[in-house]
C-alpha cells in the first residue's frame, strides 16, 4: 500500500493533480489558466506549494519518504502526512479559529490540501526575529493549547474513546522516534548530526554531554514522552509551526502528533519564546536596542502560561459533569476538592512543561536542528554568547523545574540570569 | 465477527469440541472415553473446566459475554480471552517456569486450552488462609515480575516494538474500564455494588468516601493507570491469580493485561500479601495463633520486593547495551550514572507499587469484590476488626507512600499499626 499510486509532485504534475481533484479545483475557483505556484518549504521535512489563481488559493503539502533537510540519506515514512491530516482535522474541530482548514487529503500521495494562510501571515519565528509584537499571541496560543489538550485528554474523553485514539496514533511511531533521537538523545552524546557554534561553545557542548544530573532528568522526561498518553499533542509546537498576523494566529504542521504528555507542547512553545528572548541581544542594533521587545517576549511567555491555566481550568469546570473518565463528578463534586485537584494537576503540568521546554531549548543549541533566531546572528562570537546564556538557563530550568511555583518566578529567573551574564 | 461461531460450552459440547480440536485431543492422549470433567470456575469472571483422561489432562477456560459473578446483568466483552491468551503466551515465553503453557486458543469461541496445574497446586490465597508457608514464593514471584515487566518495557524494547504492542492491547479497554471502576472509583463514592462488613465498618466506609486527601492521591494513580504504558502488566495479580505448591509457582488469569504502570502488578501482589497478614488474626485458633505465620508473610513481602529489585536491576545490567530505547548506552554507559539511573527508576517504581497496592487493599474492603482471606472469617465483628486495621494501613500507605524509602520501613509500619490496634 505504502507506495501504491505515490508520485512526488512537481509544478507540472501538481496542476494535473489539482485538475483531477474536485476539492482543490473548486477552491481555485475552477480556474487554472492563470495559476501561480510557489514552492515555499522552508521547513525541514516536507514540500509545500502555494497555489494561487485569480479566483482562489490553496496550499498543497506533500511528504516524501525521507527528511527534506537531510536529503534522501535520512529516510522517514511519508505516512506522517496521514497523522498530520488527522491532527489538523481534530484540532480544527476543537479550535477552528487557530487551525487552517483541510480541504483534501490523499493518503497514497501523502498530500494535504489546506487553506492558504495569505499574507500578511508570516511564520511567528520570523516575526520574533524582526521584533514585531503580537498583542493577541498569548491569548490565541493559550486558547489553542487549552482546547486541543483538554478535549483529547481523559478529563473530557471516556477511556474507550481515549484508548481508540491512542492506538491509532501509535502508528506515528517513526516521528516519535525522531523526536526521541534529536531531543532526548543526541544532545547528550557524541553524534555526527550535532553541531554548535564552534569553537566558542565547544566546552559548553561537552559539558552537556558530561552532565550526569542533567542526563538523569532527561531520562525521566524521555520516559514520560514515550509512555504517557495524556492527550493528543501537536508534537512540534515551536514558533516555526505558528503563522501570525496582528490579529490572527494559526497553528500548522502537526505531523509529529500522537498521544503524549501535554507538557511537551506547552514547553515547546514557552521554550522557543525564551530562545527568542535570548537571541534578541544578537538582533539589537543602533536603531533598536530591543529592550522593550525583550520585555514583551517575557510578558507574552508569562501570559501564555497564565491564560492557558485559566482557560484549561475553565473548560474543565464547564465539562466537569461530562463523560470524561478522569475525575468523576460522583467523587470530585465538591468545589474545594475540585479546586485542589485542579491545582495539583496544573502544578504537575507546569513542571512537565518547564522540563520539556528546557530540553527543547538545549537541543536547538547543541543538537542537529538549530533555530533561525540564533542562526540569523551572523557574528559567531555574539551568537555564541546568546546561545550560552540560553543554554545555561535551560540547564538550570531542567534540573530545578520543580522549585518553580509560577511562571512569574521562571521569568524572573530568565531576567536574573540574563542580567548576570550580560552585565 | 464477535459472535460468529460462538457457543457457550457445556460438558457435552466440550467433549465434541475437544474431539474436533487436535491440539486438545492430543493432550488427552487421544483418549476421551474415560474423561473426567469438572467445572471449577471459582473466579469471578469466567468458566474453567478441568478435563482429565487416563492419558492426559487439560484446562479449558471460556469467557462468556458477561461477568460470571454478576450474572448476565453485567455485560463484558468475551474478547478478553484473546488478550488473556496473548498475555499468557508472551509471559510464557519470558518466564516459562511460572506460566502455564497454552495449548490452544479459539478467538471466536473465546476458549483457551492450557496446562492443567495438577494437585497439589492450589490457589495461593487458599494456602495463605490455611497458614501454609511457601519457601520459594518470593523468589518465584519476583522472578516472574522482574522478567515480564522488564522485557516488555522500553528498557528492553525499541519504541517501534513497544508502540505496536501498546496499540494492540488498547483493544482490551473494557477490562481496563472495569478496573477503573472497581479499584479507582466505586470505593470513593456511593455505589450499588459496594459492600463492607456492616454495621461495623459503616463509619469506615463513609470516611473513605469523604477523605479528600485520599481522593487526590487516587486520582493521580488512576491517571497513571490510564495513561502510562510502561510495560505489559498482568492487570489482576492478586493472590487468587497464583497457583502454588511448595516447589512451584504459576501465574494464571492475565485477562486484564494491557500496557500500564508496572507498579500496578507489584502493588497488587504486595497489597494482597498484606491483606493476608491482617486476616490472620481471624484465622487464628487455639491450635495455631498464627504468630509465626504472620512473620513469614511479612518476610515474604519484604523479600518479594527486595528480590524483585535485585533481579530487575540484574536483567537491566545484562541488557543495558541492547536495543531498549529508554537508556541508550551511548549516554548512560558510566557505571555511577547507570547506578544512579537505576536507583531513581526503582524508587519511583517502589512508590507507584505502594500506591497501587494500597488502592487494591482498600477496594477489597469497601468495594464490590472481597477476598476470601476476610470473607472466611465468619464472626462479623472479628472480621471487621481485621478489615479495619488493613484499611487504616492502606490509607496511610496511599497518602504517605513517598515517605517510605524501603520495604523494610513498610513492613515495620505494618507491624507498628497492627501492634497499636490489637491491644
Ligand atoms: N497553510 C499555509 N499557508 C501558508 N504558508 C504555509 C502553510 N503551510 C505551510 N506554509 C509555509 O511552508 C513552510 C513549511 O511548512 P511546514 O508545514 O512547517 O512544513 P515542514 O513540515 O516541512 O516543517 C512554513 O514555514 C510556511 O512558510
Ligand atoms: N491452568 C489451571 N490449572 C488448574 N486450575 C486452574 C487453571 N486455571 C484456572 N484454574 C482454576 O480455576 C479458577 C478460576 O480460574 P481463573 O483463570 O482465575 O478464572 P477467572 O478469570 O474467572 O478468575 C482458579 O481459581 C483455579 O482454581
Ligand atoms: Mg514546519
Ligand atoms: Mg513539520
Ligand atoms: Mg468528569
Ligand atoms: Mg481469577
Ligand atoms: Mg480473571
Amino acid at each position: 500500500m505504502a507506495t501504491e499510486g505515490f508520485r512526488p509532485l512537481d509544478e507540472k504534475y501538481l496542476v494535473e493533480y489539482i485538475k483531477a481533484t474536485p476539492a482543490l479545483y473548486l477552491k481555485l475557483g475552477e480556474k487554472l489558466d492563470d495559476l501561480q505556484i510557489k514552492e515555499v518549504g522552508d521547513g525541514n521535512l516536507n514540500f509545500v506549494y502555494i497555489v494561487v489563481s485569480s479566483k482562489g488559493s490553496v496550499v498543497i503539502k506533500q511528504a516524501l519518504p525521507y527528511i527534506r533537510g537531510m536529503g534522501e540519506s535520512w529516510p522517514m515514512t511519508k505516512e506522517r502526512a496521514y497523522f498530520e491530516a488527522l491532527a489538523l482535522k481534530e484540532n480544527g474541530q476543537l479550535c477552528p479559529a487557530h487551525v487552517p482548514e483541510v480541504y483534501h487529503f490523499d493518503r497514497n500521495m501523502s498530500v494535504i490540501g489546506m487553506r492558504y494562510l495569505e499574507p500578511p501571515h508570516i511564520i511567528l519565528r520570523k516575526g520574533l526575529i524582526a521584533g514585531i509584537e503580537y498583542p493577541l499571541l498569548a491569548e490565541h496560543m493559550s486558547e489553542y493549547m487549552a482546547r486541543t489538550l483538554f478535549f483529547t485528554s481523559l478529563l473530557y474523553l471516556s477511556t474507550t474513546e481515549h484508548k481508540r485514539s491512542v492506538a491509532e496514533f501509535c502508528g506515528n511511531v517513526e516521528l516519535c522516534r525522531l523526536t526521541e533521537q534529536v531531543v532526548f538523545s543526541d544532545p547528550y552524546r557524541e553524534s555526527e548530526y550535532n553541531r554548535w557554534t564552534s569553537p566558542y561553545l565547544d566546552p559548553d557542548a561537552k559539558a552537556v554531554r558530561e552532565d550526569d544530573a542533567l542526563k538523569l532528568e532527561v531520562a525521566e522526561l524521555k520516559s514520560m514522552f514515550c509512555e504517557r498518553a495524556q492527550a493528543l499533542i501537536h508534537g512540534d509546537l515551536h514558533t516555526g509551526s505558528v503563522m501570525v498576523t496582528r490579529d490572527s494566529t494559526q497553528i500548522i504542521d502537526p505531523e509529529f502528533a500522537f498521544y503524549g504528555p501535554m507538557g511537551f507542547d506547552i514547553g515547546a512553545f514557552l521554550g522557543n519564546l525564551i530562545l527568542a528572548f535570548f537571541a534578541q541581544d544578537g538582533q539589537a542594533n543602533e536603531a533598536n536596542d530591543r529592550k522593550l521587545y525583550k520585555e514583551w517576549i517575557l510578558r507574552t511567555t508569562e501570559e501564555t502560561w497564565n491564560l492557558f491555566k485559566q482557560k484549561f481550568i475553565a473548560v474543565w469546570d464547564e465539562h466537569k459533569d461530562g463523560h470524561g473518565d478522569a475525575y468523576l463528578p460522583s467523587i470530585y463534586n465538591k468545589p474545594e476538592l475540585q479546586h485542589l485537584a485542579q491545582e495539583r494537576y496544573m502544578i504537575n503540568l507546569f513542571h512537565d512543561a518547564l522540563g520539556f521546554g528546557a530540553a527543547k531549548m538545549i537541543r536547538r543549541i547543541v543538537g542537529v536542528a538549530h533555530v533561525e533566531d540564533f542562526e540569523s546572528i551572523k557574528d559567531a562570537r555574539k551568537r555564541s554568547d546568546c546561545e550560552r546564556r540560553a543554554l545555561k538557563f535551560a540547564k538550570l530550568l531542567l534540573k530545578k523545574r520543580r522549585q518553580f511555583q509560577s511562571i512569574t518566578e521562571v521569568v524572573s529567573a530568565v531576567r536574573q540570569l540574563h542580567g548576570q551574564m550580560v552585565e
